[in-house]
């Protein structure tokens, strides 16, 4: 999809000049471009980075979708498309904010400088690199981000804290070729047995603990205070049944839900194949078998460390007549913790308390979104992570919205955040 | 395909007919259909069942063929094309020996009727009922088949039994969708890791016995010297590791890969998936996961006995959370065991050794022929399985072959056959 990717960022692009942002420009990445532009006049006053990306997941499985996943459409004061919410909807909020206050007021009260990317999705690849040459252009004092939700229509959350991810993929291979299961069945190795064999090793069945080497070793101990606080975090056992179907939760022994979203590590299938797997049967011994495994991890483990120690621990596993193991890591990004303490992220509690009538909830984030912890490493600055979406919006499922009600608050509370920094 | 496999059943007919056999037709079977032909004036003598299958496994993955899997090539005195060995090229020989007679002696010695199925490769779903209904125009003596392979070219086969089969298809579910692996990694159930669980509780990894409950308890005890023959039948070691690039065997603790093949019961996957499975990376916990799970059986276990202990053994070890669970089974097949006394197996032997200058060996089979066992419970008559494919045909896989002068020798033992049953 590079071509729609590309014409996506060719949108963004004009979007940003009719908004009166200036110096708007496409630049490229070696992978997908990333569109930049600013408004910087406003001298003496703090320069707010905005980040959204415009690239998307998969729409699959296209048959659950109600209506088409790139045609939108408002039903009952939702609006249905892939990146209604995730982030599409949200960066466009801060844009249409922008627009505002440049056409209202005439002027911004602060520097603004807005970058979208188109990689986000696939674990950002070329943004680092991008951010680590473009220091200069992206310098900045705060950054602000909605890839996030709220709570409720009434109950604004700022995220101070995400998890980071190492997302893998495993590769096994024990024969030249799919081999007939009745003449060879019960002589040579079964990849696909063997891959869950490697599956079921990763994760205790009863405590839900990783059984990775050294996994927990770095893990960041949270305070009693903390702990208490995340522990009434509205990331309630009751919600996630709801939201997912599940018929009981399953999780780490010893946290309760919120806990082990935010400040707990942990390690899922993202996906897995081997063999014959449309309608029917064939009776073969399949000679390759794959998995996705992601691990999220949060403070003070590295992508780096667990990349190595989940790498080390499959191949330490795997039997040896398994001809051929490759472990490749699609995607890392690094967990993040922010310092709320200061006077941005007042400003932000202040307005989004104006906008929602109640005050922010502080709570930590299960995603992630590794461009926080890169702008911490090379910019030295936070990211303020306010959320439009909601907790059901279906983020990479079908049928994903965005209450346009939220829509309308985010460029509320977006308009009065600068208007705010700018007094 | 069914436009496919029934131009094929039109083409068979025709073919029927051109040999110069008689009451040639198409019959259905509410599925594929059978074709039937037959040529029965030799009052006295026996008349013989040919049976053979038209339809063939799926030609994918599609990209490792060297040439188009349904446009027959020869390279090298080998004919490549899917279906080449299993079945067309095989029934065909048959077919060619008939015509040869019939146009050459202008007469058969013996009765022929002859059957071809098209459901062989999906578990022939419509051939027992079909064969049950037609038990008049199908009674016969003995039956032939040529559906399984001879050593090498100067070493011919006879099967003497055959495994049965119990192909299921397993499905696991615990959440409405597939839900971000971000917000609720870490609480809610995965149903990859779930089936990876139960999969690997399926067969022990040292000794590689399947730990179905009960799974043994009817499997026919091999005599000592029975055991001694199958030992050194040439389903070596080395045969095994040369074919299927496997870099050690791994098979059921306690004994030899020809006795695991034809005298031990097995357990396989033939193919599993869940969630996301193409390039890249998707952060989803998947609400879905499936396995094809297919157990081989030999005497005296039973399709419906071996069914029954899987499902319940399944049920027994999935977590309660798993909401839903679905044991298919989508074809079962019972293994049987010749009486290799009758004086047919006798001029099997003296034909097949006559046009290959070797006694035949007789085996044990490890695949299923399943209409076998059907026709010695429904018409009470054996099936003699001489095959003229050899083993390194790549049945099921890509580039399956038929050596050109493997095809003669299946004419010229048909043909010589049919003659010594007139004698």
């Amino acid at each position: 999809h590079n071509a729609d990717t590309r014409k996506c960022a060719e949108w963004v692009k004009n979007k940003f000049e009719q908004a009166g942002l200036e110096n708007s420009q496409i630049l490229e990445t070696g992978g997908q471009p990333i569109v930049y532009a600013d408004y910087l006049h406003a001298e003496g006053h703090p320069t707010v980075l905005v980040y959204g990306h415009y690239d998307v997941q998969s729409p699959d499985p296209l048959d659950e979708w109600k209506s088409a996943p790139f045609e939108p459409e408002v039903r009952d004061g939702k609006l249905y498309a892939r990146g209604a919410d995730d982030n599409k909807g949200q960066f466009f909020a801060h844009l249409k904010a922008l627009e505002l206050l440049i056409h209202t007021d005439k002027r911004l009260p602060v520097n603004v400088k807005f970058m979208v990317e188109g990689e986000e999705e696939i674990g950002g690849v070329h943004l680092d690199s991008f951010i680590e040459s473009h220091l200069d252009l992206l310098k900045a004092d705060v950054c602000l981000i909605s890839d996030s939700h709220s709570l409720s229509v009434t109950q604004p959350l700022i995220n101070y804290g995400l998890r980071g991810l190492v997302y893998t993929e495993l590769t096994l291979s024990a024969l030249d070729k799919d081999v007939h299961s009745g003449e060879f069945g019960g002589n040579v190795p079964n990849v696909a047995i063997e891959l869950a064999n490697i599956i079921s090793k990763l994760k205790d069945p009863v405590t839900q603990k990783v059984l990775v080497d050294g996994f927990y070793d770095n893990v960041r101990q949270v305070s009693h205070e903390e702990m208490h606080q995340l522990e009434h975090s509205p990331f309630t056992e009751r919600f996630v049944l709801e939201e997912t179907g599940a018929s009981r939760l399953i999780g780490e022994e010893g946290f309760l839900p919120p806990v082990r979203m935010g400040a707990r590590p942990t390690l899922d299938v993202n996906g897995m194949s081997s063999g014959y797997i449309l309608e029917g049967s064939k009776t073969i011994i399949p000679s390759k078998a794959m998995a996705k495994i992601s691990l999220r991890i949060v403070p003070n483990q590295t992508s780096a460390e667990i990349a190595e120690k989940f790498t080390n621990f499959v191949r330490k596993i795997v039997p040896r007549y398994v001809n051929y193991i490759d472990v490749k890591i699609l995607s890392t990004g690094e967990p993040i913790l922010m310092d709320i303490s200061s006077h941005f992220f007042k400003h932000a509690e202040t307005v989004l308390e104006e906008v929602f009538g109640n005050k922010p909830v502080y709570d930590l984030s299960g995603g992630s979104i590794p461009v926080t912890a890169t702008l911490k490493k090379l910019l030295g600055i936070d990211s303020i992570l306010m959320g439009f979406g909601l907790p059901d919006d279906g983020l990479h499922s079908p049928n994903e919205k965005m209450d346009v009600e939220m829509f309308y608050k985010g460029i509320k509370s977006s308009t009065l955040f600068f208007r705010s920094l700018g007094l």
